[in-house]
């Protein structure tokens, strides 16, 4: 009997497939690992700015477009690259079947916009496996129970891959980009961040989170819940990029595996408020009615009766929260509130701070020998974030960068035992 | 109880959907219809030159591109379509939902790009109108029975909008389109063509298979076998344009409806071929292989051993003709051949001439008095065509329009009774 073959999902985003040689490329690649051995599985976004357009053409017919239209349009994007991409293979000479979400049976819950994923049919697309077909997988939508095409909203594509490889067993999931994996932090300002080798899934979550914007939250927790080993790498180069695995014991050593700076973060702070059970739930709800998205929080005692209570929001959603604090502030006897959007939020992340101490120290002393003041800090097991004066961000960051030796790779730094 | 309510079906082609304005007029339409006590289901095509561009993506990736992914891509067209128009008629207050043909089970065979309907799930689309839904469904697409995407080839879209009108037993099936109607003939040549207010399932087929490309004659042939009343009309006005329908008693008055001339045609002669049993299947045999689309045959005896044998082609397929007829010349002991590209088909179309004789002569002595030579003719029941020099071509229609009256309505026409 034949050896099993390795299944390989390979997924490629909107910039690898936005124009017919890119195409052409994300073909090749697919083509080579199958000629290499493999069952393969790609997945495909829409193309480039093709989902924006069509936003715009919606916009223009309703500014609040019923969101199961919005999905029944957009879903359109990624079917007509898999095709395409179908097309390409099969002019390279090997065989090529592309599948929409509904033709995979990729059902989920009917929230339009974003969905998520409850069941894949593996043995629609491993019927095609078999005959030695390449299967294009729209990414980024499914359909629900009563056939209502959905999607899987931001990043929603990655989650696919991810969801893919974990239904059918994949042994790699390769998510092809145009940079060559994750870096220890923002080269546009720190220019000597390296490649990470490997991080993870709770490491690239709190990053995720902060806005480093490589991949979403979602399809991370996905590859954890899974045990999906995620390979961020260039569609561009052969080289390696970024595992995202569960932890390994190495990863301990790594006090900080990277660092990141998000500026688009507004602080808002209720001075005085008074400290009595439920008043804080109150401020919340009223920010959760209005749809505003909390970031940190922290509640710090003045006295028995009084209390502050800080928290930071995307700058999006600052003149939701600033207008719904003003009409809170009343009924919690808040003696006034102030509203900073000139912070930015500096963090260093890694899971060797579990087990080891003076990661704060380390941080907090680089800040101040380079004289940026901390406004506040806030910490998760794995994460330390302290905002500072915006001006200053991107200084902070490299202060940090240097300190904990982002520059390097991790067996040459200093503190790597 | 509430009195049943009329179903109305309205289908938009790609000229009445290609801007965001006209997207608009059509789903003001469609509310229009609803407002009036109808439960209307719209069928849109894909935008202007929407399919045209997805062709070209296509080809540049692969010159012949399979015909299922062709099937997977151009249906995206429609798709984009009907959701944006869902979001305008909801915009304007009025519910709606967008159907892609698998939403509603348009299943048709496995005949990518040139699909034929098997069946529709007429209670998915009246689920959603008796909830009071205006339900836009995407032309020119279905799905096989294993969920591939299929499309229903050139004029789809009309087909799907008859196909749909006999399920569900509309009361109005109405086609709209960029003209007001269908003309006697074409009025970029004889400029005083009229509008028709009816014709016959029949007539409209002649002149469809003739190219006067108003309606496809696949479409056509649904109604006529279903019984739906065709309303061709224009997406600019309120007018009432040209109903298609069964032949009434009054169309028999009318010698001739319309008039057509086709001139992408090619005429292909083979002169003193052995008349002997099986010689003509043979050459017909061999063009068919070729893909080559027959159009009229006239077939001569020169002798009790010879025939003249012509027949006409699509100047698209003459190439392939030629070759071919060359290929087999020598098989049917063929003396020689001929080719004319330079020629132009002239018909008139009519039920009437079933029951009135010299409908022929009135047109032959028209052709005589303005000195054009026939070259040949071919009848059917309902038409007579005559080939002739193509410089001639307009002139012969015009000169054909003017003796059946074809510039008066039919009640002011001098030969009807």
């Amino acid at each position: 009997m034949a050896k099993k073959k390795k299944i390989t999902v390979q997924k490629f985003g909107g910039t690898s497939v936005a124009t017919a040689e890119k195409i052409k490329a994300a073909a090749q690649r697919a083509i080579a690992a199958a000629r290499g051995g493999n069952q393969v599985i790609v997945v495909a976004s829409a193309r480039g700015k093709q989902t924006d357009h069509l936003i715009a053409d919606a916009l223009e017919l309703n500014p609040n477009p019923p969101k199961r239209e919005m999905d029944q349009l957009l879903s359109t994007g990624e079917q007509q690259t898999v095709s395409l991409m179908a097309m390409a293979i099969e002019a390279m000479g090997h065989k090529a079947i592309s599948m929409t979400g509904s033709q995979i049976k990729m059902v989920t819950d009917s929230v339009h916009t974003k969905a998520r994923i409850k069941s894949i049919d593996a043995n629609r697309i491993k019927k095609h496996l078999n005959k030695g077909c390449i299967v294009i997988v729209a990414g980024f939508q499914g359909v629900d129970e009563n056939e209502n095409i959905t999607t899987l909203g931001r990043g929603g594509s990655d989650t696919s891959a991810v969801a893919l490889a974990a239904t059918v067993k994949a042994d790699t999931c390769e998510i092809y980009t145009d940079v060559d994996g994750i870096y220890t932090t923002d080269p546009r300002i720190f220019k000597d961040a390296v490649k990470m080798e490997m991080i993870s899934y709770d490491e690239i979550l709190e990053m995720a989170s902060l806005g480093a914007g490589v991949m979403h939250g979602r399809s991370i927790e996905f590859g954890k819940k899974y045990n999906v080993v995620i390979h961020v790498r260039s569609s561009m180069s052969e080289k390696t990029g970024t595992l995202i695995t569960h932890e390994v014991p190495k990863m301990e050593g790594i006090l900080v595996s990277g660092a990141t700076i998000e500026k688009n973060l507004a602080k808002i702070s209720l001075i005085g408020v008074n400290n009595k059970p439920g008043n804080a739930a109150k401020i919340f709800a009223h920010l959760a009615q209005a749809k505003v998205s909390v970031n940190d929080i922290i509640q710090t005692e003045v006295s028995n009766e009084k209390a502050n209570i800080s928290f930071t929001v995307s700058k999006n959603d600052f003149a939701d929260a600033q207008k719904t604090v003003e009409e809170i502030k009343k009924k919690v006897n808040c003696q006034d509130a102030f509203y900073r959007q000139d912070i930015a939020e500096i963090s260093v992340i890694g899971v060797g701070m579990r087990t080891h101490c003076g990661v704060a120290n380390m941080m907090f002393s680089t800040l101040a020998k380079a004289k940026i003041n901390i406004d506040s800090i806030t910490t998760s097991e794995i994460r330390i974030s302290c905002l500072v004066d915006k001006d200053q961000g991107d200084k902070a960051l490299i202060s940090v960068c240097k300190t904990f030796e982002l520059d390097k790779p991790v067996e040459k730094r200093s503190y790597v035992k």
